[in-house]
């Protein structure tokens, strides 16, 4: 799916809500089998009650990894259930060398034709690039996450450059030090266009959020974070909307899990209808 | 596997080799289907050739993904085939936030049986930590890495800490600056210990190898890289080996496809053979 086509979708559905189908097969509704088969069942519904309320899905490889094998044909029938009205993302923060990245991007964008692969930056270049080698797929490359351990790595000041005539870093200078996640969407940027490549932001890193925008003023940003883990859909959309498109929120156990009875279908259509409602307002 | 059952091993085997069974189903020698069912036969003529001469076994798992889920079937299989009287890699480079984390945990150590997944850090604690939750488990945190995009954020220079009295960095006084990937290792560090924690350093990243040595004394570390990439085992040896321990090295393709043709099983066997031979020479 292209950059132009997502957009349109947007417009046209008047939401950009992402739906995170992340069910753990140890906890689902009431009726469900604890099963793969009882998964696959389970993602079929929610997708049948949110499918006109959301523009993207996202599968997070964790869960059907926890699976096994088994899993891994969820993912597959998952994806293929979607079909091709949605944008397609695999949640699996991959990231290896040349030659084994392009098995990675063989995996996600030929074997479960994906649109969208989640990657993790820290091997640098190569690990990275195999994903754009593909017409209308994209890499969605982490820079800030939503988890507390994102002050660990990603917010690490790195040192300042250096002034051509002398030592004196420009941190005394009081310019606002870079940040590793910072260099990481510099950087990553130069490799990749608004047509193939996102970045993820977390909704509870909506300060940043702004600032980040003002980076990349034209990429998608896949933000996750809004609902359970907290971040607020008002604030993101503020900050992070640009010409009513160029953002997707994704919300998964706020939508997936609105209820544990067996009524979560229609708990689902609510809580996915009333997201969408509110971005309806912030798209006008 | 503990530290002191690996370490054994080690010892009694004469060898730290560690063999990436990571065979790509659309290049198999000669007579070898280009189907799953021909990756898991293939892998098991080289388990079987090579079982004597390492300690170790590493599956990458983007070569298994690529198949799809008849992909994760052959790891599954793989591993199963290989036992207990190997370590068991699963180098699939994972790391998300804590709750999908535990996930991944539950797919490798659980589901998949491996001893160790290979970790990428740059999510932070709560990506990493839910790895060491389990006993006998391990997680191999990416450090330094072989690739070339290595320079592009393993690299690169943190901003000094800064002296208590001002604002002058140490950097301006000559000492050495902090690397991203040595504060991984330092940060890391304190989350695992030497019983549940390795650190990927890549082989052909042998100049900084004594210097990571120097930081981590007591630690495993798997080093990749040796073979096809270029490293030389002497040089890693030299640097990492610590009191006859500490160290797996891994060669895949310069093993599993020593040859293409119908022999491939006897060259494999022939190359682990001659590292082991040469790595029996540095443990003596």
């Amino acid at each position: 799916m292209t950059y132009q086509q997502l957009t349109e979708l947007i417009s046209q559905r008047k939401s950009y809500l992402c739906v995170g189908l992340d069910a753990d097969v140890q906890k689902l509704p009431e009726g469900v089998p604890n099963t793969a088969a009882g998964v696959l069942q389970f993602n079929k519904h929610i997708i049948d009650a949110t499918r006109h309320t959301c523009v993207a899905y996202k599968l997070n490889s964790a869960f059907y990894e926890a699976m096994g094998a088994a899993g891994w044909q969820v993912m597959a029938d998952t994806l293929e259930y979607i079909g091709n009205e949605h944008f397609k993302i695999a949640d699996a923060k991959r990231g290896d060398i040349g030659n084994t990245g392009q098995l990675y991007a063989r995996a996600f964008f030929e074997t479960l034709n994906a649109d969208a692969v989640t990657v993790a930056p820290y091997m640098g270049s190569d690990s990275v690039m195999p994903f754009f080698a593909y017409a209308g797929k994209w890499a969605i490359v982490l820079a800030l996450t939503s988890n507390p351990g994102s002050a660990d790595f990603e917010k690490l000041v790195l040192q300042a450059e250096q002034e051509p005539a002398g030592l004196i870093p420009n941190v005394i200078k009081g310019h606002r030090s870079e940040l590793l996640f910072e260099r990481v969407i510099k950087t990553v940027g130069q490799w990749g266009s608004i047509q193939n490549l996102m970045f993820v932001v977390g909704a509870t890193q909506a300060a940043e959020l702004s600032h980040i925008r003002s980076l990349i003023p034209n990429h998608f940003l896949l933000v996750p974070g809004v609902g359970a883990q907290g971040g607020s859909l008002q604030e993101v959309s503020a900050n992070a909307l640009q010409n009513k498109t160029g953002l997707l929120v994704n919300a998964s156990r706020a939508v997936i899990y609105a209820s544990l009875g067996s009524d979560y279908a229609a708990a689902a259509k609510a809580a996915a209808e009333s997201y969408a409602a509110e971005m309806a307002v912030y798209l006008e």
